[in-house]
């Protein structure tokens, strides 16, 4: 099955990538754009029995791997 | 209002960085994953009259700076 996990920066972390984005588009001339944060997104196929099984290897996965739960928030949503 | 913008790579083009994550998940003993695709999300505050001109504001800012619209797909989610 398919899943996406998102992974963001927890709140009250620093994103000055996010800011650099935020200035490059208002010097584009793009208005209205008052905050950026960047994070990562996965798409995942998985072989599980059943979409809880998926969630909790997935989990697992952003616990070990794909997310900095020091920094980072993760949200695993199975399709 | 607040947007999320996700940007992913389009069928067909590689991905060393999902497979170089696949291969780091399975070295971890995380069985099932089959494929893993990365992509890059934003959340976005922005200052609009309605939804729909933060919607048009958001799809010209892909398609000028945050997606390689070569390459990659965008999807804007107005909150």
């Amino acid at each position: 099955m398919k899943a996406r996990i998102i992974v963001t920066l927890k709140n009250g972390v620093l994103d000055p990538q996010g800011k650099a984005i935020e200035a490059a588009l208002a010097s584009f001339g793009i208005a209205g754009v008052e905050g950026v944060r960047q994070g990562k997104v996965f798409d995942v196929e998985i072989d599980a029995a059943d979409a809880a099984t998926a969630e909790t290897t997935l989990k697992t996965a952003c616990e070990k791997l794909l997310a900095n739960t020091v920094v980072e928030n993760y949200a695993v949503e199975i399709a």
